[in-house]
């Protein structure tokens, strides 16, 4: 209720700060019976870690997951799955003024006013790195889900500050430091350029992501609150520095008339995906398609102005590790939200309705 | 569970058909000896209702509350609060073809996939009509957070179609029939005509609305998985029709810098606002800030292509009394939303952190 | 959250006062596509109905139940299911001195002290007559496991003050007020005769109430904290008067050996139950039996020393319509509770481990 | 929701299993701002460890706690707290056909028919060991309410097999292995004896503990479900081995009447405690009293009839390291679970009705 939980059957308790000894999770109400091990699980927190290419924060983690209980002889037994991170870039460097003031676009102002303390060693509970138990945990979910539905999820950059990067294939987002997923190699060295220059100016960027799942089974999504939309939504904003997000056409459906927005249905089934893979807040079967806005990161070398802990004024400059442009992690994370969300949505909807049987309805 | 309440700490639980007999709420955890009546709500419920002008549907239902429960010569005893609206235009029509047909746009197919079967009068239960229930509820928290803190919601269209409704002021959302927030004669002329030569084509359109809580207390939101931006998301995404959810400045984040997003501070507040009153998922005491995108109306006089529950194609062509534009009576819905996460989060607040004290830090 | 909905998955949430306009719930989770009819809940309301022998309150309630949601054409739609019932006995007496203090062994001094207001019309929330709602919900429920499972629900007195009350069979429970599973017709009469005796005093009495589900699924229950028996235990302490609860053997356990109370197990089932059908918190297979002790009525027409809200003397005298012993009309009640545990985790087993297959384990 | 969660704002979530890597909690919802450290936790801890004195069972683990997150310089942050507890003796020892057979009394046959898989380990999941994390968390808890409000607990042994304990004095309860309040040494030889002599004869054997809150606030509890007495039932009946819970005269109330059951009251205060220190499932300010039963130690050392996986009679008898009576280590666990419930139950109070400000309405 403190909200350090996500979701509601399939649920990843999260704890850690970003210095301090661990960071990790508890994962209650995985399925019982599946192969699971760390083998499992590092691969996608690799995806997501930090110092991977010089575009992003140079911090040193391997992050390397331990699993402490739930599983026995290689197969989850439906009890919590409890992960671990050690972190082992505690640098017990001096955080100077970082202590005493508040960093403009940080969570600093608002942990201190709303707690009356707060941890400033490298953003405390507030920093990016605790996506990392969450992208551990949906490595669980996205196993199963492939396992039952073959459901996947894919993801990628579709615009790095006013850089456009049209969308060709997702593997392509695997191919370059961006997530983009392209082979514009031309494009790939545009979008270097841009951030190195933007690195030269001490200054950040944001970013918007574009995230997918396929093979999604029909029926997911509890109406009316804990629609599949709504509940992707509250995934997505939830996620550091995003500031929006659309299902389907999103902003686009504002100036859309309805004889072209409504998808049309055939026997051979839906003949567009303007609403994005969910209507009434249930999935249709389609791929679920999802865009959100990340913001430019807050910390740069560029001076600000603030406030200190007294109200007095003070100047604001960032030093060290840092991603310029946050959303360059951002899709392995997304998708992880992505793949949270519809595992939780499998367990509610069988709950509910028995075991998931997609009606075989249309001839594809 | 089964997702039909919203909230946590401040709970509605909501029920009811389009058609059934009745739709109404239990509203439960309202804070103890408030004044209370049905004239509290009745008019938010009359800002939402249809048929107050040619542009929305012409269904005439009074909407009449009553009050069963949880309050005591006058006062809220912080026992639950049952809202009851009786549906008195049950039309006990010929529904013809559309019980055995899915609509384009609509949660017919959804509803039937995920449950086996689905009541089909006037949409069901993923009606429209099911957000009075919750515009029912939000007036109490309206009320509460007013009294305790002096947070006020407006909000209004600033986009219909193609066409900007560039902001003036609140107050003039109440002078016209769009929730537009201009006293602009000529632009809702033109709004006028827009609308009635979409009716003419027997389409409709999508809409933008925004919307905006003032005097909101610093500290509201629980990192990091509830934060009051997330569930903002989670509300808005909920509502009927929405496909995209911002905050602050959204998804003009993408292409801002670091040096021009993060918002300054001073010893006198904030020197901006593109946080949307919310850094790190916990409000700053700014203005929070929302807009959301609202697809075309599925329901239009077009024919357009579907099957039914066998699988064969058929033309479907929705008659009878539907709002063009459902983004015209989404303003109060929106604000209701909006104060429903709020009421919330001051619960939740105070249940961790003792009562909201908010500090005055700000030389206002 | 603010307590006042019962169970997670299949969720029944309450509203109204004893004397307020109307008491019901709304009941959300339901599985579709279930035949449900007021004809199916009626008959459980009116098995813990008062007035229907002298030993009873003799307040005439018809307590008739109307269905507002959730159904169409007869069957359940997956949808909230919404029960009303209009208090039609609402005398608008003068409630008197009842306002002002706080009756011994009553809610009227918590209410107050946790409110500051309290609802005193015959007593208001806290009343028993707030248990109609839910006898109502678990009719549903026990429709449900009934069909699913073959689950039944028995149960009846088991002693009444001082007086032991062999069990001989269920189906007696509902030839004699008192819920007896006796047909030793001296033994109802000695009971009738303590009551009498007891109304003449204008004092109340104890008793206590066995109940039994029979063709329980195995595997039913959530480890370690959301065990069958905790919650089975939750919801009887949480029925009015209710102050001590016991599984199987109960507080026999004792002073059993170890050698003794386990439960041997052969092909053929386990030898006994002295863990009433649940071991480490998950369901045998077995009968569940539990035990509960009720206290005697606290309104009773003995005067009693108590104070006033400003904290002065009086002495309080109860009059009027009240049972002299709350545990006759608590089988059905106790029956409900239940039913609604097992309901409630049959949905949660499947959502994990999906749909409930009973291994045929023992040769039966 | 799949049960390994306690609590609903102060929630404590443990995983591990007897035997795996480790054992552990995260707690959330912790007020900000109290001392903290591992100095105030492993105390508890070493009250339930076992191995103190030959009446328990011999494992040795030293149980030591570390702290991974939720504190910085020493004071809590507001964000999760999670405990680690490294298990040290995990003997790789052949579990033998424990992993095949289902143990009499255990929780074997119910995981496996639950699950379709158990971890055999000691238990596993099951194992009472399990508790230790909640009384680290029950720590902090005890500590916030004793800081907040003086409340404190207390508990003892009331029974042991057939030998009834009279109360003496709580603190004697720390002076011998029984947690026995009393400082009777014959009594306590006696106790010393029939514990040998059971371990001889290889069985096991029942008690009775009793725990209390002193210095509780008025007000706590959430009617109409969410009982203060309904949740210490569940939390009651959900410490392994529980099968009976009473509160205040408990089972007693049964051949009570009216005029003795119902407490008095004065302004001096209540004349007695039948209740418990609950009305209306709200705590009156008085002492709360619960008591619990526990059932005989399942695994002993006299051979015992059962089945294995395949259906196959076989008999089983348990070597090793085993309590002969789990109720002597009890009291903590029963203190710890007490602890929590008034915790959760003194957030919840203050989220709806503001801080807890006890009336000073009696003349103590």
């Amino acid at each position: 209720m403190s909200g350090n939980t996500f979701g509601t059957l399939f649920t990843v308790t999260t704890f850690g700060e970003s210095h301090g000894p661990a960071i990790g999770c508890v994962i209650d109400g995985c399925p019982p019976g599946m192969d699971l091990s760390e083998a499992d699980i590092q691969p996608e927190l690799d995806r997501r870690k930090p110092g991977t290419s010089r575009h992003v924060t140079q911090r040193q983690e391997p992050d390397t997951v331990e699993i402490l209980s739930g599983v026995y002889q290689g197969k989850t037994t439906g009890t919590p799955i409890a992960l671990l991170i050690r972190n082992q870039d505690q640098r017990s460097k001096d955080y100077g003024n970082i202590t005493e003031t508040f960093r403009p676009g940080h969570a600093d102002f608002t942990y201190w006013s709303k707690y009356g303390i707060r941890d400033p060693r490298g953003g405390g509970r507030s920093s990016a790195r605790l996506t990392a138990p969450v992208v551990g945990a949906a490595a669980i979910a996205k196993k199963w889900l492939k396992q039952k539905f073959g459901t996947e999820f894919k993801g990628g950059m579709s615009q790095l500050g006013e850089i456009a990067i049209p969308f060709q294939a997702w593997e392509h987002a695997a191919e370059n430091p961006f997530f983009a997923p392209t082979a514009d190699a031309a494009l790939i060295t545009q979008l270097e350029n841009y951030m190195d220059d933007l690195r030269k100016d001490g200054d950040s960027i944001g970013a918007k992501i574009d995230v997918v799942a396929t093979n999604v089974p029909v029926g997911l999504g509890e109406p009316i609150y804990d629609k599949l939309d709504a509940d992707i939504a509250f995934a997505m904003m939830g996620i550091n520095a995003v500031k929006g997000v659309e299902i389907g056409a999103g902003f686009q459906s504002v100036a859309q008339r309805g004889s072209v927005h409504g998808d049309e249905i055939t026997p051979q089934g839906f003949v567009g995906n303007n609403a994005g893979g969910i209507l009434g807040g249930i999935s249709t079967g389609q791929d679920i398609t999802v865009s959100i806005a990340i913001k430019p990161t807050s910390s740069i070398r560029t001076p600000r102005q603030s406030i200190d802990k007294d109200g007095k004024p003070v100047m604001v400059e960032t030093f060290g590790r840092h991603d310029p442009c946050v959303g360059i992690r951002a899709t392995p994370i997304a998708e992880a939200m992505l793949a949270l969300v519809l595992m939780d949505h499998a367990l509610r909807h069988r709950a509910q309705c028995g075991d998931v049987v997609s009606p075989d309805f249309f001839a594809r």
